[in-house]
């Protein structure tokens, strides 16, 4: 099988190079860079040196010629791959925010400057968390059209921490805070002054506050969860997103504040000005238990046993989502932490993923490698 | 002035000991140590070859001959120095949490393992954020017979960021959320797996999630401001404290999220699925002139303009605390973010200004100097 | 095929325990250690959790049960297992110093501290630097009786980029300069003050000058080498190594300064007070095409193109030595600058490497993976 | 007194601007920028912010009114306000590379790609490594005309560390090979993609091998030692010099082999193949001894004592240069580490050093931080 790559020349494209060099179904890899045509990706890449020494194509040939197509670009200049796509009737994995929203409320549109060139491609789109639609990919991929709107990574650590209490009714009607932090890879491969080594070694701040543009599709996705709680639409929680920046190269890890609903706080239970309380820690058991079982069958999400805090150095390199489960000492706020690595389930890996779930692969095909011990 | 540094090897002794050398009021410097006594302080710290070659002392003879003594130390060992300094009627700055709690309600003893041993010093003491208690330390300093209890890192940086707020009335009954990353060197010097280089670089985690014991700490002072709105003692707001250790030397980051008032809420704002709108951009204007105002005389603190965002880099090596303030989109939660150095404003600097305000020396008196721009 | 692990709880144990993991002939896994018996291994390396669930055995557990040893333990406790192996006919992949000479003139013995306990053992012992003696691995391994000494870290790089110089003789009768810096995962995994986070971090500096263990090691490759060059045993050149600290988690650089042989230098060259001249850059070109050419079959190695410089970030996670070749402005010394990943190359993948030679595996078999970009 | 800084914007004018603004003799300051006039400082460098709050001048303004005027532009630009500083006889100290030749012999032309524009302004100039020229530094300050050609990062680090060996005669004819590491603050504030986060952390490499532009100034200082211990001009050794990027912010950690003459080499002293003997220790100890009696007066440079290896982290935002002293195995080559922090006497903390030096100010005046100790 021959995977296309547009955009290969950025972070999450060479990310998706190396994992599909080593996928096991792939047979042959073509790149393409709009910028970059004609250059052979290693001279950009030099670590992929006599490995991947493929010339980058135009685009279009990309899109023409392989059985798969991922693209990896910024968002609002890649319809016209997708179509050619659609109309070969092969698989489209777009990283960008174009396929992430219907948008029948506008939302792309107010975050991202405009709306979109060819709106009815989104009759075959799909969420591509394959946690939340595997079924709904899956329905596409059998009908031959199927675009994926691959998660962005800030969403994909939130949307698995909070599914299982918002999908299973533990939360409550207060605003839901995510307050996460990113490596530095996430920015991209433009050096910019944010970016630049001694702008960010040795130094923690948030940046766009309230106004990042993951806000509307962690807050659409949270919604969806809430709806399988209610058994009807229901309008989800209020959210809060605080990316930070922090001094590493790879992860995302989320702190995620859930107000439990009544039913499932602990009854007389503390303040922050004692430790937790016996009963606190049970109550933290039991949640643990309905994660662990509600992700029992997903290869990628790791419910941490007690003791254990989710961390990104433990995921890293790999396509796991690393959770742990929390309670405040006053027992009626769920704590949960995710960590992911950003370049992978936050982006490549889980394209990787929804290329396996729409041809049928086994879903950890050339995914299976142990995260780095260091 | 002699000034006395009792446990002068941790981190926190030797920022005391680099902060000292350069203050103009102080002549001498007796550093103490129970573990090293009589080794050169030099020898542990190499950095100070040549510049601090003082041999090191025991504490009692730092206490007994010293002008003003600090100690760093861990919790419930150096009652015995206080007991000296307050008989020999000099001040005693003590940088453990043995006298940050008075104790009527068992919080240190439920948090630290064990009641203080000499509880009645506690008459004498004070808790040294001087934005909070200047008077009363000022008070305790003319009377001959003053113990600070030096603020914790964590406590300094969220109180500082939540002062305004629940000290003028803007939060209302909901939970504070207090999202905090430290730099490693808040660990201190021994060598544990946690801090050992491969661990913790290119990983971020959550740690002692619900139970820190700076969380007591915090709360008892988010009340002690919230009674000030209210004019009388009051419960103060739950809280929630969660501290990050982030791949970097110094600094701590706090992300506040205090839900506000009724009337200090943006009417029909927004929600997280559109950006903030103009409304909630002036209420955070207003917001942060309320801010700025209220720190206006005081030489430490530093409000953001809009368009900054308080980072740790920018307060590296310096004792400011700089605040930057926001809202969410949908206009109902104060968004306080706040960034100190944790060896200085967190800790060494603060026990140094402390001392400017008991002598009555300028308050940024050996504090002058600028933060380092990398 | 079942693999053993002795002393999988290190960090070379570990990085053995993940590539084994994804080694398409290894069925399964025994990891062992002495301190650790009885204990899970993904409960010590908690990124482990799920995929290497393993109980920890006794070490002779698994030198008595594996298809092939693998023993990373210090020098001088394993002799015992490697009996067992050779007893049982499998082979004994050992990555320790207690292998790497054979010790007539008492190498060993002056700088580990002690000589051998079992010194027959080295009569099926060989240097496992496949490069250089895959042939003689082979040999054994026909004989069923086979010990590999895997090579050192340091000495890995330092050989690789030396050997083509020193083995074609380019290199003069001047002292070799082998300058290295290694990332911070090479002084393992127990925490001691020169690898605790806030003393590494931001700093750089050398250790152990003139004194490391390695330096008789390189010496004795170069050695080696020279020696093929003169077609009888020679004495090889003077060596001075020095090995400095970097802030960084894994990777080895060398920069190998050798004096050519005067056949070999650029006549009438130029010096330092003027930039290289052509005839230093086609002099360089020549040499290059001598080291690509050397290193033509080897799958590890790579000479890399003119304007590229060898860089650890570039081969990370992966069994690359990567190598540029350099001359100075005068022409008459050779600059070559030698990369590994200090854990892979260095260590466990070099293990994995010699484990492919003896079974006649597809060398790359489990080292397929190409470097991560970030 | 009124000190101008021309070029205040980049890494080099902003470290000149912190330290300026804490020096006792400095009254006010003109920071002066072509890129940026009008703007404030503190908007660039929010690190300021209420400290610095000047507005960005021309910098004609600031050669026109200032007591001392400071250049950190590129090379090539700033001869005019040399010239406007010489006529109204005020010093002018440049960072630049402007001043750090004569030139006779075209060294400046052929690395720096043109002529000097004003020749005539090197009759006032010299090169300011106080340790190397101060009473040159001194006459034309008492002549009112004084141009500081401030030194390379590199050239200070290796001079200082070469200087006694090479001034007192220990050196022998061989090749001097200068092995140096720098901070990432070296390449400047413009992002760029070798300073991009992603890329330089975790990763060490050379660059520019045998091409960098500090090489002729290096080997232009060692000729100028060497000539002292020849007591006539003399050639001086031949250099090579390697410079390396490692991934921390601040530190140059220079390497520097030095062949020794006959009469100082250990006979008989051993190999590499053996640990140094204790003739090589005691050969050690008394170089270590000439070098500390040769910069026994020196304020700033710390001969490190037996058992200390000097490395970046201890003298971080210090001016002072850490040199350890060691020899290899054979006794024949010295081997000397010095240790600076690039920005401060690598650059903007020796410019500082040079005024105090024309002024006749206490030579620590405003550099009399002791390094911090994380």
């Amino acid at each position: 099988m021959i995977a296309g790559v547009i955009g290969a020349t950025g972070y999450a494209g060479a990310e998706l190079v190396r994992l599909l060099s080593g996928h096991p179904e792939i047979d042959s890899l073509i790149p393409a860079s709009v910028s970059f045509e004609g250059e052979r990706i290693e001279n950009l890449y030099p670590n992929f040196l006599g490995k991947v020494s493929a010339a980058l194509v135009k685009p279009e040939d990309a899109a023409a010629r392989a059985d798969v197509v991922f693209a990896a670009l910024p968002s609002g200049v890649g319809e016209s791959y997708a179509k050619t796509a659609l109309e070969r009737g092969i698989p489209f994995i777009d990283l960008s925010a174009d396929y992430r929203f219907d948008d029948d409320e506008g939302t792309f549109s107010a975050w991202y400057g405009k709306p979109y060139g060819v709106p009815e491609l989104r009759r075959w789109s799909v969420y591509g968390l394959p946690e939340l639609n595997r079924s709904r990919i899956r329905e596409l991929a059998a009908g031959k059209k199927v675009i994926i709107g691959n998660p962005g990574c800030y969403p994909t650590g939130a949307s698995l921490g909070a599914f299982p209490a918002l999908a299973r009714g533990l939360a409550g009607s207060g605003t839901v805070i995510v307050d996460s932090a990113s490596g530095v890879t996430g920015g991209g491969r433009e050096p910019v002054r944010s970016f630049h080594y001694p702008e960010c070694a040795d130094s923690t701040a948030p940046y766009k506050v309230s106004c990042h543009r993951h806000t509307p599709e962690i807050s659409r996705n949270f919604a969806a969860m809430a709806a399988m709680a209610a058994g009807s639409p229901a309008p989800g929680p209020a959210v809060i997103f605080t990316p930070h920046l922090v001094p590493m190269n790879r992860g995302i890890l989320s702190t995620i504040y859930i107000p439990l609903a009544e039913s499932w706080r602990v009854k007389s239970a503390g303040t922050a000005v004692r430790p937790p309380s016996k009963a606190v820690e049970e109550k933290t058991g039991e949640i643990r238990e309905l994660y662990r079982d509600f992700y029992r069958d997903e290869p990628f999400v790791r419910v941490l046993p007690a003791g254990l805090i989710a961390a990104t150095g433990r995921v890293r390199l790999s396509n796991f989502c690393d959770i742990s489960v929390h309670l405040d000492a006053g027992g009626s706020v769920l704590i949960v932490v995710s960590a992911i690595d950003n370049m992978v389930k936050g982006a490549a890996g889980q394209a990787v993923q929804n290329m396996n779930v729409i041809f049928g692969f086994d879903e950890t095909s050339g995914l299976a490698a142990i995260p780095a011990s260091f």
